[in-house]
This record gives C-alpha cells, sequence and structure tokens, in this order.
C-alpha cells in the first residue's frame, strides 16, 4: 500500500475551463482516489508522502499513439533525403543489422526521453517485441505492443506467430503497463489474405490492430493500382475494420474513407513532424474530428522527427491544421485532449488520460516558473504554444514516480546512452565501412 | 582585458562540414582569437579563465531576424482566434494601455527567455524603443532596434521623430552591441509621402530599413486595390529598397517579386511559425534562397507563436519547406546557417554569426549529454532537428558570459517574471474588468 498526496496547479483534462490553481490530488497504489481544490482529500487518507510543487501544473500523462520505439538508435544517421533513398540505402539496411539487444537498448534510450519530455504511453510497432516489452516493464511505463507484420515479405508467417506469442506472453503484463495489439504494417505490404488471418487471430485473441494507412500518395497509388481503392476502402472492404483499429497516418483520404473511419470507429494516430519531415502531407484531423474520428497524436519513429516530444508534436499539430484552415481550428486545449484522453481512447485504455478518481495515476508535473511561462493568463496555451520537453520536472506512472526533479529513478541513464552510442555506431561501421 | 578558452565539441558555422569533436577557442574581450583543434590556441594566449565543456557542442549565437519583444507582456492573452478580432478586440487594446515602464520589463523577459534559449542577437520592432534599448544595454544581449512607424496613423510623424532620435541616441552603443534601423510598418499602413520620408532619413543617416511585407492575402488585396500592384513591386516602385532593407514574412511572393527581392538584396526574416499559427501562409524560402536572397529567421512576438525560441524556428522552418517542397530541401546545415551567419547578413553584422579569429565572441553552448542526443550521428540534425530551448547551457555575448549552467548572470529572473505578470495582469483586468 503506497499513499501519497500531491499539491500543485492541477489541470485534471476532465472537462474544459476546469483548473485548480492550488489543487491537490490523492492517489493510492496504482490509482487516482480524489482530485479537487487544496483540502478536498477525503477525511481518513493519510498520505506516505505529500509532494508539495506550487509551481509546477500537473496533467496526465502524454500518449504516443505511434512510434517505432527502437528507432532512436537511427537518430541523426540519414536526413533530408528523398523518401525511397532514405529507405532503401540507409534505414533498412540499418534495421536488417540490429540484433535483439539493440532493440533493447534502443527501446530503453527512447524510454528514457519519452519519460523526460513527459510521455507515459506509447503504442509502438516494431520487431523483436519481447525486448520491447522487457525495456518497457523494466522503466515502469506504459505501452501498448505491436509486432511490425510484414505480410509479404519472407518472415509473414513466422512474424505473426510472433505476434500471437506477444499476446499471449505479454497482454496485461505489469499490472496491466503492457498490452498487445497485432501490427500489420500495411495495406500495400500485406495481402488480403494475411490481413484477414491477422483480423481472425485479433478477434480470436480480443485485441486490437495496429496498422499504417494512407501515409503518402504513393500508397494511394500502389493501391488504385493494384485494388482500384483507396486504402481505407479497400481495408473496410476486406474486413479489417469493425473492431479496435489504430490506423496510423490517414494523410490522403476522400471524403468518402473518413466517414468510414468515423462509422467503423477507426481511431487515427497523427504524426504531424513526421509527415512535415517526410512530405507526406497534413492530415485532414480537423475534418476527422468534426466527423467525431477519435484522434491521438504520435512522433513516429525517431529517425523521421527526429526526437520524440509530443510536446514538440502538439504544437506542430496545432500549427499544421492552422496553416492549412484557418487560425481558429484546433485549438490549445482540444490539442491537450488530443495528446491525453484521445491518445488513451485511441489505445483503447479506458481508465488512462484524465486526472479523475479511479484513473491510472500517470501524471506529470510541469515547472512554469520560468520566463517562458510569463505572464499567466492561458495553462493550455502555454503547455501547448509554448512549453519544451526539458519544462516537465516530475512523471509518475502507475501511481510510481519514474523521474523527479528530472532524475530518472528507475533507468540508468548514462548506461542506456552509451550502450545505444556503441550499437548504432557498430552498425553504421558495419554499413559505410 | 579578459582572455577566456572554452573547450567543447566547436560547430564554427564557418564552412559546411567543418567539426571539431575536440575543439577549442579563444577569446580576448569582445573578440574570438582563434578556433580550432584543442591544443590550437596561439603560443603566448595566457587566459584568465579556461571553460571545459567536454559534452557540449559549442556555436554561434543565434540572431533573431523578426521579433516584438514587449509582447511577451500578451503571451498566452489571445490565441486561436480569427486574425481581425485578434488584433482588433484583444492585440491592440492591450498594447494602448502598456506604458514605457510596461515595455522594458516585457522586453526584459524576452530578453530572459532569448538568453536561456540560446538566442544572443534580435531585430526588434515596437514603441517607447529607448525603454528597448535600455533592457538590451541592461541584459548585455546584441539588438537591431526599430521603431514601429504607423504612418497613416495619428502618431506617423512623432513617431518618426522617435525613431530619428533613437538612431542619434543609441546606435552603436554598448560597445556596438545595439544599432538602430527605422521601422515603417507596412507598405498598407504608410502613404508613399511617408515611406519616402523614412527612406530619405535611412540614407541621411546611414541605417537600414525593417518593415512587413506580404504577410498575408488580405495585405496583397489591399495593395492591388490601392495601386494595382504587388507589395514588393510597389515599395521597389516607390524607391524603397537598395539600400540596407530587412522585409519581414514575404509570404506571398510572385515569381518577379522574387527577382526584385533578389536584384535588389532585400534580405529576409522568415517567421514560419507564426505564419503558421496565424494562418498566414507558406513563404517560398526554398525558392528565394536558390535565387540568392539572404534569409534569416525570425520568431515574431510571443503573441503569436507563442515562445521566442529559435530552435523551435529552425525545426519548423524546415518542415514546413520540406511539406510544401519535399524532404530534400532546407537540409539541417542549411537551417543553422539560416539561423546564425544568414541572420547576421540580415540584419548587416559583419562580425557576427560565425565562429572565427576577428568576430565578435556570440557563442552559445548546448548540453550534448542527453538521451535525446543519443546516438551522435549529426550534429547539426541534431541542432535542427532534436533540440529544445532548455538543452542550452551557456551563452556568451561580446565576449561576456550572460549565462552558465542555465543561470542568468545580467538578470534577476523573478524580479523580472513577477513585474511581467503584474503589469499583464494590471492591463487585463483593466480591459476586462
Amino acid at each position: 500500500m503506497s499513499k501519497t498526496i500531491i499539491r500543485a496547479m492541477v489541470l485534471p483534462m476532465t472537462e474544459p475551463d476546469l483548473f485548480y490553481p492550488q489543487g491537490e490530488i490523492a492517489i493510492e497504489n496504482d490509482r487516482i482516489v480524489s482530485v479537487g481544490i487544496k483540502g478536498s482529500v477525503p477525511a481518513g487518507f493519510v498520505p506516505d508522502r505529500i509532494l508539495e510543487l506550487p509551481n509546477d501544473v500537473v496533467m496526465p500523462g502524454l500518449i504516443n499513439t505511434h512510434t517505432h520505439a527502437a528507432m532512436t538508435l537511427l537518430r541523426g544517421y540519414a536526413d533530408d533525403l528523398p523518401l525511397m533513398p532514405w529507405l532503401n540505402e540507409k534505414v533498412w539496411p540499418f534495421e536488417d543489422k540490429l540484433t535483439e539487444e539493440d532493440i533493447y537498448w534502443g527501446t530503453a534510450l527512447a524510454l528514457c526521453e519519452m519519460v523526460r519530455s513527459g510521455t507515459t504511453t506509447m503504442l509502438d510497432m516494431y520487431a523483436s517485441m519481447d525486448q520491447v516489452a522487457e525495456a518497457v516493464l523494466m522503466a515502469g511505463t506504459r505501452a501498448v505492443l505491436s509486432r511490425g507484420l510484414i505480410g509479404n515479405g519472407p518472415n509473414g508467417q513466422r512474424a505473426l506467430e510472433e505476434n500471437i506469442d506477444l499476446v499471449q506472453r505479454y497482454h496485461g503484463a505489469g499490472n496491466g503497463r503492457v498490452n498487445i495489439m497485432f501490427g500489420p504494417h500495411a495495406p500495400y505490404t500485406c495481402s488480403k489474405e494475411y490481413l484477414q488471418r491477422v483480423k481472425a487471430e485479433a478477434d480470436r485473441l480480443g485485441v486490437g490492430i495496429h496498422i499504417h494507412v494512407a501515409e503518402t500518395l504513393d500508397e494511394l497509388k500502389i493501391l488504385q493500382e493494384q485494388y482500384g481503392k483507396t486504402p481505407v476502402q479497400w481495408l473496410d472492404e476486406l474486413g479489417l475494420f469493425g473492431g479496435h483499429v489504430v490506423a496510423a497516418h490517414c494523410v490522403h483520404l476522400t471524403a468518402k474513407d473518413m466517414d468510414i473511419l468515423a462509422s467503423r470507429d477507426v481511431r487515427v494516430a497523427h504524426n504531424a513532424e513526421s509527415n512535415m519531415k517526410l512530405s507526406s502531407g497534413t492530415a485532414p484531423i480537423t475534418e476527422l474530428r468534426a466527423k467525431g474520428v477519435v484522434v491521438g497524436l504520435g512522433t513516429d519513429g525517431a529517425s523521421s522527427n527526429n526526437n520524440l516530444d509530443l510536446f514538440g508534436e502538439m504544437r506542430s499539430a496545432a500549427f499544421q491544421q492552422k496553416l492549412r484552415v484557418d487560425s481558429t481550428v484546433l485549438p490549445a486545449y482540444e490539442v491537450l485532449e488530443m495528446a491525453t484522453r484521445g491518445g488513451a481512447k485511441t489505445l483503447g485504455l479506458e481508465d488512462v488520460g484524465m486526472l479523475a478518481p479511479g484513473f491510472k495515476a500517470d501524471i506529470i508535473s510541469i515547472d512554469l516558473d520560468q520566463p517562458h511561462f510569463y505572464p499567466r493568463f492561458s495553462i493550455p496555451a502555454h503547455l501547448v504554444y509554448v512549453a519544451h520537453a526539458g519544462d516537465v520536472r516530475t512523471v509518475m506512472v502507475d501511481g510510481k514516480f519514474l523521474m523527479e526533479e528530472r532524475r530518472l529513478l528507475t533507468m540508468e541513464v548514462s548506461k542506456v546512452c552509451q550502450e545505444a552510442e556503441t550499437r548504432a555506431k557498430r552498425i553504421s561501421a558495419e554499413l559505410n565501412g
């Protein structure tokens, strides 16, 4: 039994305009007991610890709804290239050299960065996902993990078996911190039959599906040539939708595609910065939200971003929509909502993403006593338009502190950084002499 | 006489690919004496101090080529509104209430934030510019200052006299740290005659001109109706170009406009984030640079950004061009160049923006020993695509340390933040009851 009280400014993200300038949160074990003004903790709640953060705003931990965590090892390895040479000549040859241990350490590096920037949950897609699960269990964060499945590749069958195995071994692990989805890569890398098998397995095991959809115009062209359909219409026709599906990117959509996503309750992981850096385009997030589609924010992998900072991603998501539509769309509170409760809904996590009684205690604090946060007119606007990753002071996941005063408590940062550096440089040396 | 040696990784920004993993810079008084590998300091140079920063990269201070510093007081006061209600109902009524002292403290707040995010020089446009000059002299930063001139307003004549007075009192002040330009606001707020008088005064006093140009489609419409010309063609025809001119924004340009800017050597201050947040559009920076136009980066004021962080601005500038053109344009080193030497050229500062012998010692260090900077494949890519404002450890301007270990040495941060908070809230209370 652990009982903690945090006193700070509190932005619960349960409803717009709700903000406690002098707030208080009570936490028992992994869950929030109460949220309110100072003095609102229930009578009889005797804390082991009271954390006083009068200059910090406390809010739900941020949720990264689409990433490839271990790709931190490729950070800065290849930038500013056209998409296909970047993939063919740089990313894929590098990834071919990754060992299971490399993926563990690359993921650990990502988790160090995520915790330091206030991200408490990620949806990941990669290989060697048992290593990723172990890194998450070690770090203490929350994650939904999916084995990337290239159905058309030589390992399609084995990868699917690995994903099934992953569900059986890790779904619900770590007091429910780790959950599993299936990760068919994309409609152009998986056949109809393969996707239908994935869907059948997901239904059988009661888990969701995480897939890249309509990221680039090239993908649209391929699908049009192969099937005469858009990616969304193709996936709908073959029966992939209907259960819990996270569609990453969704940059290029028709009005009919958006209606399908809305009616099938497909959740969208929006990756504003990756879509800009790779010149993929601007996803119609304003329209998707107007149609009622649940949207979360993602960073994508570190090699197309190049950081895993959701504060930057919030800003970019707002700016990109304002540039495309007008200055009124995606106001600050809505962006925060996408990065917290919207992210949790995207991932199918019912008790995550808000500070409310009964919810999981995934909580971050941001140090507002810095020049760039003055004057304090609007805390939501400050968090979206002003804050940087480095402003996060405290991180708690599942009721346990992972960072205090910017010091990581579960990971040895210098060891993780050195392992990542050594392993990435080893691969680069093998490839480039 | 002061003599300092800094040992660190060094990115001099004098030529692409020049990087010293173990570098050394010697500084005497306000200028750089030598830059090279460890041990390259001239024989006989006996330092008062040696600063060892083995995990930091040292580079030229960043240059903000377009801002309205005192608008930090409006940070978060009004966001997510259409442009005209934002200006008419929020920004202008607030600005009408600003006293000279408010502008001093708002500028001081901006300078605290700028130093903490590695910006050593700004080009400012506002009112009460003697207060701004005093704040810059106090803070120890470098600045080029212009009095904002609304020629068509009731104070057009008085403001022009203030700008003339500003040149006479502050041009070259603080060992050359402060310089002055004229600040006619825009071609739609100043008449032909007024602009010609400004140009004559600028020529007479030997200083440059700083003006907003082609920021919005509304501006183009107004100029088309009034003069039947684009803003650039109108300003060229009335004779504003030819000397040193900084044109801020330049979002909406024809090919002919770009040719005029290139042939007249007009320098462009690009404000990627403000242009996105206000939905102004995407400036054709790729094309301007291809035509040889000098381009610097700016944040614009804090009420349309909402921070003054040039690291974020570098990232956004790159991403916005890649989104508009393709993933290869504005590679990382070119973006760094725009934020350093390009910015200095934009402002007409001949001995600023590179780490080279004889140049002013405006130097920053960035702490690379953090998870988000591993692995260390490309330092330029890390600085543009990964770094945050909070990663800056050390700032020196004109040979004097303004920040060490993130502690500001010339400004009392808590006092500045409290003054700004009190003053901004006073105005908001006056306006909103």
